[in-house]
């Protein structure tokens, strides 16, 4: 059978309109490996460039492929690559770093100014049929991690950076300020990583029952108590996952002294920090920008059965039906967790 | 009912020789505990001293109670304590450092020189039916750790030093040498803290399926493969839980460039590390000397039921047959793993 | 010569209210040393003290005596002090911890919850010509670091916390925002810790002059410039020793991807930190609370002549005119760097 | 001018055997620059190459240019350089990483296994006119860094390697085993970064007299001392630049509990590592390999003049007069320090 040399991709073309194309498959460079992509899940940013065409300075000027969360299975190899094979199954790491800069060389390549991060304009992400990417971004998944699973793999990557960056120490308490996905995730990488009392805190009950399912050890509905009373000097670290005012707030009072928070939320303009808590706390805080070398530690998390995020895919459409998944996950964010696309 | 002034205690008069004695019960002093012992571990310690009558320059030349691995109730508290009451169960931290030097105040108290290590030497240990202690180093016991569990507390502490020294990342791999009590309380350690491939290498088939059970991910008969080959650049970590020449040499050769190595065990004199291949892979080799600031970590590890060191108390013997128990457990140590004394 | 009984202090009454009494000298507790008080220098907590009557909620209620910035000689040794002799002269660290928590076990003793700081209500500083405290908190100094340069050794102290908190490497660019004493103390100490680019930034011309003295590589007046601008993306660490809102966007706008801000003043209510650009560049901020286990690396600087305090000392008076000390450093603030109280 | 065609180059032929050849220039590739030589110094592998025709594994089997303690200037560009330009004066970093693998990725490249190592087998060094690397490894120098202490570049990255590898901290003392090059560069480095007391110990007074030279605060001839005695429980840090098996025992006595040990030397087969004591002392040893991210830091500490590697330059050679340069430095080394060869 001859390989097929057009694909299917879909393209957000501004604010509120996508289309279908038929486009050329792309030819892997010499150290790259071509992807059929199986499964992309819908990320926050996804919803955010399909409703508002930008992310601030990101704006989408071309027509532009979203999704980052993405499994697939290596169909075609560059000629220098050696690591993987046809037939690897493999979760792409969507931020290419140039390689040469201090950061690139000193371990912290998410922070790399040359980055080409595939859904982020001018870079097409994961929702076509394949991509190209370089053999070391396409981490190679254990047969028994399932598509949907090594989709995950992205979201997760986002909590060990986080808890990584914070430096959750053996039996220390955890606060997860927010029971989203990522959330979520955190709370399950918290609890495989060996954190003492991890408390979930949400405003919606449905969430906190989820946060229980993940690996929360007890759980604080913001709705119903004073959260920076309840929860005074409880936990040696804080991961706010939504960074919105009352949250920023809420975490100086939860830590303890000594205490780190660090924002996974992207919400915030302006985070309003409360001073002389903070320096009498003697906290940090730490941002959170993606991830840098995460991604095998989060396969293996899942790989090994102390994660397990199937229970956060709640609701799938099948590819090319992107539209319809974007729309449906950015009007039911109360009731879905992840929404994913499943490919054939 | 008046409090009974007398109690039991077994003393060590000498290599060999131990004898039953009603001494007075202590008292606290004002910031201080007095604990009735209700279960206490054997440690290799303990047997070195009742064959030798010293390990190295610490000497039995005084009656001396040993046992450091112990769990009790509180039923007495000095003027000044403030943390704990009649009726708290407890885990005895043996070792009470000055407070005042520098690495008191710096926060690694264990190194401090003038340490008052309970079962060492002058200071008699928890072979007897009550002891005091600082409050501070007293570690309060859920409900629901029973006291077997409570008395594994100090074991489980040494692995999560060495674990901490060694700096184990997330999802990193780590081989364990050697799995008598402290390699399995190793692993389960390294488990439940979130490291990726754990492999158990020892000589004994029944203690690599004991280790299987804790949580190695795989094993490694020492007795049938040439470990250093098959095992090469395969670890992150190595804990070497037994330190004799060929665990040393072993532990090089498994590690990865850049790896860390812990030596837990005490059984060398002179360590030879290859040194070539030490400096080629950027090495690093930590000591462990017992712990600092990890009682509460462990505890909410069995609390959490994330370490269930329940299966390791293999034999028990009732208080105050403690002559009976160390020789037992010094003739069996290819079946014994931890062999405990009940009090009552 | 028989050893006086009483003493000279000199007591804040409330805002604004100084009164010299005669009262008794204090005994040395068993592991206390008596320290006569040979320099003591103000800091703007004194200064605030003194115009409001209160620090937040440090209330003074009764009299209290100032000073916290001291250099003295032992005059008097309690029973169970080891270390220091009469006749040692010594730098006491006046924040006193109770010893026992989970931050002095830890090795983070600033944090402890019980803390005696002399010179916050209701402890008594050392505007006074004798003071006991525990032998570990007086530090001894070499005989060629003099008293005023022993009195410094506290504010120095300060910054050798930021940076340590912040995470100084070698070679590493250094802004430092706000060149009075604390900020020129911290340009001295990243100086002798090897920091690469030192840049003070401040309003006055005369402090930018005098940074460059203390070691600044180069200088921005932020009355001329605008800092964001002009020193964007420039730092690996930024110490911001002022701590306004001005200042606190300056910092973010000034660390490179992958920076860290400390923030060593204490003027701010909230810290406004501007949320978009601290994630994209996966900034890290500290509090910085006194300090811990810095006093022995102060003086070492002092003592190897890396660090000279001896330029900032600008002013001093005569104990006990403590009134017109402190009077005349709340009003000259922009001429006087360190005003000393200088003990006969 | 017509640029030449042909350079000179000094080629190891086998153990002791050296020849001048004529070759072509290199070609820079896209990413490279090609720097004319101006100096480079003899490095003591360079020796033993000279001597022995390997090192370990390394085996010179074909015609070797030696050599990687280099400073030179560029003279072209490949078409992708970005930031470097004809005329910019360079030290070379000579280890180049492949840029690809979980150390290159994780910012510790120079445990790549894939690293060419400019002057190892088979990948020729700088005792030639002209060579190209890659431009993110050709570290641009300050004017007033000259091209002899450009040269020093090299070295000095292995003491600052040492230096982060065992995390000295503000104050710390520090003992450097061995005044040879890179131990007098540990000792300047050590200096530069903050370190309290730093012993240097030698058995060569005319070492000991240049170790104060560059900064050590005291030294200890290991001729007329018994070091593990004198030095006893002295040092939080060890810089071991010998490494053989008397310096690898003095290195435990001489640091304190909780002290470091870097093994920066090549010496020892095989360390032997006084046990007991290690445990008792919590101790830890790192490897030193090469260095990582280390040349910019290298750099600033020369450019600012708190490392002056000059003095350390006592013999230069002119090329192509590597053959004498080499045999002299091999016989001479008792005075020699750093002999350099210097272009034209």
């Amino acid at each position: 059978m001859a390989a097929p040399e057009t694909m299917r991709a879909v393209y957000l073309e501004g604010a509120g309109r996508f289309a279908l194309k038929e486009v050329p498959i792309p030819e892997p460079g010499p150290r790259e490996v071509l992807v059929a992509v199986k499964a992309c899940g819908i990320c926050g940013s996804d919803i955010h460039f399909y409703e508002h065409g930008r992310i601030g300075d990101f704006i989408v000027r071309e027509p532009l492929v979203l999704g980052h969360e993405a499994a697939g299975e290596v169909v075609a190899v560059g000629r220098e690559a050696r690591d993987l094979r046809v037939g690897d199954r493999v979760a792409p790491e969507p931020g290419i770093p140039c390689g040469h800069c201090r950061h690139c060389l000193g371990g912290r390549y998410n922070l790399c100014q040359g980055v080409v991060f595939m859904s982020a304009p001018p870079h097409d992400g994961f929702f076509r049929e394949y991509a190209a990417l370089p053999e070391d971004f396409a981490h190679k998944l254990p047969d028994h991690v399932s598509d949907e699973a090594g989709a995950t793999v992205e979201p997760l990557a986002v909590g060990l950076q986080a808890i990584a960056l914070v430096g959750l120490e053996p039996g220390q308490s955890v606060a997860v300020l927010g029971a989203g996905p990522i959330g979520l995730l955190a709370i399950a990488a918290a609890r495989a990583l060996g954190a003492g009392e991890i408390t979930a805190v949400d405003l919606v009950p449905a969430r906190l029952d989820f946060a229980r399912r993940m690996g929360a050890s007890q759980v604080c509905n913001a709705a119903e108590r004073d959260v920076p009373k309840a929860l005074a000097d409880s936990a040696d670290v804080v991961l706010d996952c939504v960074a919105v005012d009352e949250t920023v707030v809420q975490a100086f009072h939860i830590i303890r002294p000594g205490g780190r928070v660090a924002w996974v939320g992207m919400a915030a303009e302006v985070a309003r920090v409360p001073f002389q808590m903070f320096q009498a706390k003697e906290a940090l805080v730490t941002g959170v920008f993606r991830y840098a070398n995460r991604f095998k530690a989060a396969i293996g998390l899942l790989a090994s059965g102390k994660v397990d995020t199937g229970p956060l895919v709640t609701h799938r459409f099948p590819f090319p039906d992107v539209a319809e998944a974007i729309e449906f996950a950015a009007r039911s964010r109360e009731v879905a967790l992840k929404t994913m696309v499943i490919f054939e």
